[in-house]
């Protein structure tokens, strides 16, 4: 280093993109690992710089996979990064499990400006230590521009399984409850796009859920099974739920609480808020004798939560919703696609 | 059903390409995962049709994730599918680990047939049950046309930890082995792309190691760390355990087996065959007194296996190789991007 000009810059400190090196395993591959992911996922398993990390798992240990593809990468209460986290701890809760460790798959599109990819790790980062979780593996891919969009993330959480949950202990009787409002996912995402727009702001829901699930164990709820309603919405995480479990589900449609902003962005499009996606709500199976109190738990963490139906007997597992005028319709899967790529 | 006319037809049945409902979580995805996933990876856990797996775990756990995003998706010797496997079974091995579960997250492109969708889906679990390796949970997004280039693959891996293999217990004096000839993977996928014809043809060294690496630890061989040289290579595998385990390594370059297809292809391209990725081959750190007799065992499954150099004591963990008349070459990290996507 010397006083009289400029110092040599280090290399790739140019590099304000994602290039096609960057995934190439050599120089800036490691370059990008050392100065950008483990700054935002720092844990004692990435700093082994091993092909994938040793961990002691004690007992069962639940396992998930999703990949997340949502668009645009930002919206209103998240983004891609804080959503594939939220995505994973949910869906380790819904096996009755508490996430302990993350493995994090980008794959990046040529041209992405690393400040972008900086955000996402981070905000992947600061949900994933928010959830008790350590990003423990990781790898990078980078795809030749108009080859992608911009972030693709898959993630694999690992928990420890502390209560049996699962779709095939649902029965007849038991009690359904909602543990927040129906569809904002959806909205946010659909609005960040700015395709549509309407009077009201309509923030994500995404949040983790596991501390819901984990407070109704805690509390020895009699819980059979908790599932969050994503791709499809309630409509169709009840429905299959109810052809798993072979039982019939009937809901009473005014106790699923919607908000202003997206009763009116369904209204304005088409939609039903049964259908739209959530990513921070789960339903919960439990028993009759321990409705109330299940509720009143749940409630501590959303006042919106609430008792939207029961598990009845039914060979053809229909999921039928009551209308506020008495009138009872069946929800079906939803069939095509209604708001692509929301996660 | 009536004995009049056409049956009606299955909901779907129509669909020979991937469509954007197939990733919307309603009635596409499920007639996917039920006719097409579920038939190439059957396995106890997929069939619960939960959010995610129970796996009963002992001891100490590996776990390994990578992304795939090979183009083409088929060539010589493989495809993106066995590719995935080996992928991970190897990265697994390299932990001292035996794979035992495996997840899968497709990104699928719009459009694309649904026949090379299953091609690739059979390819997989062929390779996962050779592996002796469960599919245990999956995941499909779909994107827009023109956002994706087909099938992208995220794998995640979980293992039972044999032996601690680990970078950090490379030492001065221990000798460097690899399992087999250098460069046939990346060169294979090359060719499939059509943009260089070569004499010979070169087929794609893709295949687990993880048997090499159980045998020498069932001889209870002094192996102290494995390392599968894909991107970048040998050469760059080589950088990369010397600067973790802050040694210097001297490779004797005329040791390294390079098929006269690989020679070929890199002299044409001006390439070196030292960098060129390899998916079946693996580098192996042994104690001096045990490396004829581990190199007997390698040379059991690989006849081209060898001896290719030596640990050195070097503060600046430089890797060098010395050419046939002598000359000795510092081997640094692969600069920039050889060959994209190879993997």
């Amino acid at each position: 280093m010397s006083d009289e000009g400029p110092s040599c810059p280090a290399p790739f400190a140019a590099y304000d993109r994602v290039v096609l090196a960057h995934g190439g395993g050599g120089r800036a591959t490691h370059q990008l690992i050392e100065t950008l992911f483990r700054k935002a996922f720092d844990s004692d398993e990435l700093r082994e710089a091993h092909d994938g990390a040793v961990l002691a798992l004690e007992g069962p240990t639940a396992v998930c996979t999703d990949g997340f593809t949502v668009r645009p990468l930002f919206f209103e209460g998240g983004d891609i990064g804080s959503l594939a986290v939220h995505g994973i701890v949910n869906d380790l809760a819904c096996c009755g499990a508490i996430a302990e460790a993350l493995t994090v798959s980008f794959i990046l599109e040529e041209g992405l400006p690393l400040a972008t990819l900086e955000r996402v790790a981070r905000s992947l980062g600061a949900a994933a230590r928010a959830c008790n979780a350590r990003v423990v593996a990781g790898d990078t891919k980078v795809v030749e521009r108009g080859r992608g969009d911009g972030v693709y993330i898959a993630c694999t959480g690992l928990g420890r399984v502390r209560a049996r949950l699962a779709p095939k202990r649902i029965r007849p009787g038991q009690r359904v409850i909602l543990s927040g409002s129906a569809g904002e996912h959806g909205i946010a995402v659909l609005l960040a796009r700015g395709d549509v727009a309407i009077g009201s702001s309509v923030k994500s829901d995404s949040r983790e859920i596991s501390s819901i699930v984990h407070g109704l164990i805690d509390a020895d709820v009699a819980l059979s099974c908790a599932r969050d309603p994503t791709r499809g919405g309630v409509a169709t995480a009840l429905c299959e739920l109810a052809r798993t479990a072979k039982v019939g589900v009937r809901i009473d449609e005014g106790s699923v609480a919607v908000s202003d902003g997206v009763r009116d962005a369904c209204e304005l499009l088409g939609l039903d808020p049964l259908y739209v996606a959530c990513e921070g709500r789960v339903l919960l199976f439990v028993d009759e004798s321990d409705a109330e109190r299940a509720l009143a738990i749940v409630r501590a963490f959303d006042a919106q939560a609430a008792l939207i139906g029961e598990v009845c007997q039914d060979d053809d597992a229909l999921v039928t919703a009551v209308g506020p005028f008495g009138g009872e319709r069946v929800l079906d899967m939803l069939s095509g696609e209604q708001l692509p790529r929301i996660c």
